[in-house]
């Protein structure tokens, strides 16, 4: 499987401002989230990139990525009709090959020296399948995210053949569909907002939209994939971070500069404001 | 002395998306950078507000600030003649009057239950005269701040009668000139980024513009005015934060969320992020 092309969906309503906000990287260098993430991509080898948005907002994004900025193909989704439909919009960028497809909202810390999207590509690639990126999540986080049920790929540690995917499930649910043999107890595989998508997501994405559903699902889409095709989740030793939720960029912020260059530096900050805190409210 | 303008300044050419970055604020609310400055500027009874920008960001910044938007006057620095310039490009706006004057790329985090702008405000008005607030700031970071000299003003343990500033000292000038008797040693009184200005403030700027001054400052106006007028420095009950600089912005985010309703949260989160890391690099 050859893989040139990504797609990163940036075009929830509510999180408009999220891929313009800076951060600083694990190299000391002032990045937007939109930057960061486009290095990512980068880091896989792959340098064709669109960036599904609301329309008007591709001349401030492409401000904020410096020098990627001739690289971006920015795909206007007209209408909000969800995130599978976001990634829909990609279609004629995609055409009839499969894509790295990250979601706009979240940063990827990898735990080694390869990236994120250099793991998962590399999966992909090795296995000739779609491919999820996973990390094993605590059960009471489920209402956040898409889940996968399966079972471990034998020899392999970190990749699973998924059978099942639920959007958000409940414990029930989870409880009865999703447990996958060998993870911790209350553990369960969730999405980590990276994947390596085949054609066939777009086809199925575009028979649930020519059958009326309003508001598309990626999962309910890989749910099908899983019945059609060899379809795998890859568990990285990678920590992912949602930025669009409460103090998501500050915790964020801090694990890329706990996990680089700065590391020394930002855990004497840490520690020096903590204590000025404690000496103001005793003094 | 009735005060019922303000100025803030953000046209500094290398940051000029700084207003528009996200903070969690002090009362849990998701806010921008400009739009914490603005409530800042309220809290002291002020609500005629001035922003001084690069020309074309008057639609961008009054987008991150809500309702507050109405309210805001946006002036164009359509030259690049440095900070005093900013300020003085707000003439037409304060008129023959005193004005609060915050800079955008700092944020302010009172140490009681008045903000820093009331505490500054109030003192203005009781002492009818121009104020600048003042931190007591290490030696080693006199590179970074306009400077005050002067003395105690009697009875008061916060208040200081200015009677020198210098832009950015050297040690050798600090010592010689800007030592305060009452603060522990190798500390001076420097800029926190927020003043009560007078008239003759703007008045000394267009002086120095007319004798052809390239890059107007700030701090040679104010050393003139000390030599015309009274005029006070206010020690603070407050700490402000550059978040212009490198992990300006989460070491800003972190004060104010350990200083606010979130303290606990965010203490547990960044413990829970220290242990997560120091597991994975003993893993």
């Amino acid at each position: 499987m050859h893989i040139t092309k990504a797609v990163i969906t940036a075009a929830g309503r509510n999180q408009r401002t999220l891929p313009m906000q800076t951060l600083t990287d694990r190299d000391g260098a002032e990045k937007s989230v939109l930057g960061i993430l486009v290095e990512e991509v980068i880091s896989a080898g792959i340098d064709e990139i669109a960036v599904v948005v609301v329309p008007g907002d591709e001349g401030p994004y492409a401000a904020t990525v410096g020098d990627h900025a001739g690289r971006l193909h920015f795909i206007p989704q007209t209408d909000p009709r969800g995130y599978g439909h976001a990634i829909h919009c990609a279609k004629p960028f995609v055409g009839n090959a499969p894509f790295l497809h990250l979601v706009g909202d979240h940063l990827y810390v990898s735990g080694n020296t390869q990236s994120c999207a250099q793991q998962l590509v590399a999966v992909a690639k090795a296995e000739n399948c779609a491919v999820s990126a996973v990390q094993a999540t605590r059960e009471n986080l489920l209402p956040y995210y898409g889940t996968v049920g399966g079972k471990r790929v034998p020899g392999r540690k970190d990749l699973y053949e998924i059978d099942t995917v639920i959007e958000k499930p409940t414990p029930t649910e989870a409880e009865l569909r999703l447990i996958v043999p060998g993870l911790r107890a209350g553990h369960y595989l969730c999405f980590f907002g990276m994947h390596v998508l085949t054609p066939a997501v777009i086809e199925i994405l575009e028979w649930q939209m020519a059958n009326g559903e309003s508001r598309m699902t990626l999962s309910a889409a890989l749910a099908e994939l899983a019945t059609r095709e060899k379809y795998l989740a890859l568990e990285e030793q990678a920590l992912r971070y949602d930025v669009g939720v409460k103090y998501g960029l500050v915790i964020a912020q801090l694990a890329l500069a706990l996990s680089g260059n700065d590391r020394e530096e930002i855990l004497t900050r840490l520690v020096e404001m903590l204590a000025t805190r404690e000496l103001r409210r005793g003094a």
